[in-house]
């Protein structure tokens, strides 16, 4: 059960509109705050998108999903779960990335995950492009390589960009697995679509043993057929959630940088996540949401919704610490 | 038969983006008009949203749903129904409101539909937020119960906010019950879905016997079994149809204060009013179209559509007033 | 196998975002460049849209689709074929309409595509409204009425408009028949739905033999069946393809004119196209994309995915020139 | 005095957000209606612009230009005039175009205001592009040529485009000049800036002695000089005011298809229509507002505003009909 | 000189896009916050529109002023004012109003203001709708009333709406000067413009005192010489400044509900705050952002703006609490 | 005399909306043609924003900058000129940049700019951030310093940011005139405005020699006077013109990333251009236009306005190659 402190603040008492916003309303805990010790879950932010090759924007993902997560309520609709009530939540704040020096901000991120994975929370960040991932691998993965259920229309395990550059948000995964922080054999991405420069990305999955579902394969066997797979290749090990918003087709959500065209509705886009059930997270993302390009904010409450369902999950489910 | 004055201009004659607004070209007929006597629909505004507690917005709902009716034409394309040509339709201007006192505004609206009804004229609302549908029920409603079918992600079925603020678009049921207005027994909502506070609201439904059907229920069983369920439960009786664009996902209907993911797309946002055929109509409306957030307009045409929809089984379907 | 020229410019060595924007980072190649003896596929802009009776726009459509077609790649995601690679393709740039002459523009764009097909290039056009599809169909049907597969909203069968305007963007289809451009026993036009005026358009449909396929039989069937008849009536012969924009629902295309409640998702969108494999097209067109409706630029990139579809048959399946 | 039946609606009894949207509130009064004899002032909508060589809108103008218009007031805030009050004015409705059709459009708008002018009613027309301007002059100069005072970034004065297209809205005035509608010796032209293609425009002006002001010099002379001198120039006889919205900087008139840098501001902008006090104005319009270039809708704000002091300028002034 | 805890994040350590967003990137600090007493002034976010009449919105004030407030840098441009060195600065986050109960919400606003008042803390609010500041000088002007400098387009000195409604954001200074809360003649209202339904207000403000200088008067006479008038009307007593936003021209502030044309411009808007330096303030506001007419986030921006000059001024020249 | 085939495309033979976007309609040449040989200035696009430390979006620029460039005709509308006429013009395309490596991507504008350099074209460049003028300068200035003029509202002369990152967009001159690219002393800032962290860069300023003109003195001066100051700075030296679009007041440019209230209107941002007539200019930029935060296109427009102010200057003045 949780604590009385760390619940969020009611639509009853303060409308949603108003407040300063946290994520989900929560009470704001500093890496220094004495309180971080108490908690289960951490709601981080990574306002950083240097690893984008296209159109840029995820750096001000945070905020807007901090904003439209104010929208959200305590229980979920479909499940019950009161996930305030199961673990300790609280909002982190955000990572200060250095958004002219990759390196540097990628160091400045490894370093504020392992703070929060030492003091035995469990990360849910809000992003960031994908590159994110990689520097929250090396803290989440520190003790050894992890499965990942990644929701995604690219693969995101590209060898280099640019006649070489490695670290970009098109490569995160490549550079994961050649670092040992993911099992590739526990790996399984959903939902790969759009037209692609070659196979390039395909073929070290295969070689590697990295399960690749594509969009039509989803939209034929359904979700839960698919589900149950993903569920089957993560195991019973530690296994990392990492969504990028882009898996969902761009009429749902429109504010990301790279948008491919057939995607998952809204409701598939929560449903997958309920169906997360069971598997043991050690962290989970959902990144690329870009508010440049959601002038209605739509695309951050999914956001936000999506958030809610992995809390849901991981509150649940979650490896006591 | 309908009398020809009572047709909407064509789009053959004067271009749909040329004209002074009405709703759907029709002639405007005030109440103080004689013509009042001589129809069968109403087509009313109701330009009111003091009952938010969230994001405001559909005090300018009736406006804009207006300008976007202009795009509607006279058959429907699916049931061939000419619902101008079967019953004499009207739009009756707007209800005006106080926006700076709500129970001001409430009998001002109550007053206007009195007069509506007593013309024997079936009324269909464009809203408004929620809120508005009390006032409207309380005309509608005068001489006796009445069941309800309502589309809606929400029950608004709370007993109060902010510390037991009685009259907001979030209790509008709540009090119909209270005051006799509906028969719980004949009313059935569909599409609930989204984030809840707790389970008041549901816990009330089932004490009263509301019949509820969530919105993954909707999903599995689809539109035609629910509505056949839905028909049942509003039996032979009069029956209001309350429409809240929110029951449709947010990728079709962005305009509108409090969304939730994972709701029915345009094609079933239509049919189930198609499958109201041959419930007796005594009101509808439509609510909680917020023109502000709806920059395309494609939600006031979403929602202009329903309205059409609505048009049409009324017309073929109404009782003889 | 194609010609290294007419590679489009890959986002691994220019980001998409950068580059002057020609029709998927191909060569441009103005009808008086030798090269046009080398082509196979041509794309073309038509910024045209004075038929439209209704909202204009589609005037900006070729500058919107380019700009966002950079966002394509090589290859497709799906059936994999590379159709820069199995065709020499270019962008021909637009065709100088004139705005305040419409039988001036006509006879500029018959003028245009005659240039084209006499070249033995298949043109790939970018509307403009759909007018802008009867003065191509002048050229590509010089030698003989061509079947057609017609995806849209609408029939834009009708005789005339504001008292008998014989050239607007809902009457193209009624000259092409009535010209001899079509061969009405085999045209096919998916997707039908919407409010009308009344039946004309389809009471001509059935008198000549054109197959009207509405939504609600599309949505039943699926779109394996419907592009099985579809196949099967345009036959063996020459067929143009005309897709307009407003076939896709608006919360995946809001970016057009006169959009209708209750069509296809993006996927389908898509996969409409692919099923297009071994229909002989003699050119096919994406029409009535309308940016000044489309802020957010998804409907041009819907738009873009499916020229590529199209280019992707087209490439693999064009009969010798 | 005016009649009471022709006083606009009151915020202070109707919300300005609510009711069917008219010219400043003000009654609508059909051509066919016997209250037309009563007017003193008739507000048009012409919502066409078929002669736009560049980014095309203004078939809107009219709708939004009411729906703003529902902002305005009974009373000049800084004149005190209350035109309403002063001479009856009312809402005349749309003139039917035909959008697909110049000719036919402007054999209907001059048919439409000779009406209006032999019901002794002078003209306020909201457009519409600036071809409508023509056929209203048409109609207004029927008797002799008239005066005008025009504010615009451009003259308006070329003699065709694309190759001898005489009817556009870059020609209308040297149309009206060679048709004897205007008398060109007392014709100024104020405000005239942005880059040209060539200086035909202005060699046409010189030649038959059009004044044209130049926006440096009326920004070095400001409001009061320049405007006495166009006063001058009009003399004692009829004469028209035409106002292209462009005429005022795009940061304060966003909305519209031609804008050019460096016009005067919004307090300029109402400023140099009080300056009009005393001119014989027989007729008067407000052109080039583009609401799909004006999501604010701040842009037809500013044009309401501007027809309000034309319109107190107009009662106050105009002649004995 | 102030305490190192309240010092604002800085842009060189945590990029501007970066962090929750609190006023100015100050520390929050609740009102049950021991350090509540350490604190000179205190920004006070007011989430509330229920007095809006016409287009609502500044219940989403706050929170986009806190988000675009973090553009704000530590040192003033010109006067070079430090204002957050001066002045213990903090967060105080926003009152709870009742959506829908004007009458509680305005004493909950009350309530809140005089524990703020009691601390010894000025508040410097960020609206709301311009009823807000009634409830607020309830608070300051409990002791006696106060005079006032209030940039605004509109008078707000109304007696009542729609039949005699007396609390709505159009007369909050009429009940002011009723309840005593402000002595009127050292008032001084500045910028007033637009059109009007009569002259009550202007007649009740000449009746009791109050100064008006309208905006054509600003405009002749300059910012220098009319804030002289200013400051010798306030004198050197307890001095409240209340700023609509409306009193800037709608090219710089879009985003409000009441616009009207022809206001200062952005330079003006900032400069006449500096103006107010030797005042005696004893609390400000920015009222009348609206967020859903904001797109560009410029208007919060401007007001952010207009905050950090008032601040400076008052960190400068506050009283000693 | 310019060659024929250096002629932009005229409005009056392809609509200004029609054809692929160069730059002002202008042939595009690459570096590669060798027609590059005969131009005397080169437009040239780097799409590039990796030093922005706030809000991104430059790397967008330079296409939407061609694209309301075609808005632009021949003839400067107040001084006469025709630059194309006046001087060999093209688009020479866009510098390739890398994304995601900022020292690779300035090695590579360097390059590019040798190139155009070595082959005796004068740059005019559309930005990018301001961190782009970097690597130009090091090719421009290769032989030795050169003096600028520089239009910003900020000095972009801080040392380093987050920890000491030397090059981002707020550092480019410090590193300038640490390199020897820039001769301090010739070098003029106007415009500078806005909050600041302290006061670093102006000290720096101050100990090297660069004149810096806030805004409130370029307000009291006017624009003769400051920029006959700022030619007299230049002298007759080789000169940089570098012009970031946040100099103009966010209500003309509400497009770009990090926005200054209080900046000149839209007129003096073209005027201050056409008084650097005279000025020995080699080279010019246009930087900072962020198209997602420019909804409207105007900010665009504006910039492709003053690049075409820059081009007449450096078309009727540029010392010969």
């Amino acid at each position: 059960m949780s604590d009385s402190q760390f619940q969020p603040v009611s639509g009853f008492d303060l409308p949603r509109f108003a407040g300063i916003p946290t994520f989900m309303r929560l009470p704001h805990v500093g890496l220094d705050d004495p309180r971080l010790a108490d908690l289960r879950i951490g709601l981080i932010g990574v306002p950083w998108d240097s690893g984008t090759t296209n159109r840029a924007g995820p750096r001000h993902g945070p905020r807007q999903l901090r904003d439209l997560s104010t929208m959200i309520r305590a229980q979920n609709g479909i499940t019950g779960v009161r996930p305030f009530e199961a673990a300790n939540c609280a909002d982190l704040g955000d990572v200060p990335p250095n958004p002219a020096d990759i390196m540097d901000s990628m160091e400045r991120i490894t370093g504020f995950y392992r703070r929060v994975i030492e003091a035995g929370v469990l990360p849910l960040t809000a992003g960031g492009d994908h590159l994110s991932t990689l520097p929250i691998l090396r803290a989440v993965a520190a003790s050894g390589p992890v499965g990942m259920i990644h929701f995604d229309s690219h693969t995101d395990l590209f060898d280099g960009y640019f006649g070489g550059t490695k670290y970009t948000h098109g490569t995160p995964f490549r550079r994961a697995v050649e670092e040992g922080l993911l099992d590739p054999k526990r790996v399984c991405m959903i939902g790969i679509r759009g037209t692609t420069y070659d196979s390039e990305d395909r073929d070290f999955a295969d070689s590697v043993g990295i399960r690749v579902i594509p969009i039509e394969e989803f939209h034929t066997r359904g979700v839960a057929d698919v589900m149950a797979e993903a569920r089957e290749i993560a195991g019973t090990g530690d296994t990392y959630v990492s969504y990028d918003i882009d898996f969902v087709d761009p009429a749902f959500a429109p504010g990301t940088g790279t948008p491919e065209i057939g995607g998952p509705n809204s409701f598939q886009a929560l449903e997958v996540v309920r169906h997360l059930d069971g598997v043991r997270i050690v962290g989970a993302d959902v990144v690329e949401v870009s508010p440049p390009f959601d002038a209605s904010g739509n695309t951050a409450f999914l956001g936000a919704s999506i958030m809610f369902e992995l809390l849901c999950v991981m509150a649940s489910d979650a490896p006591q610490a």
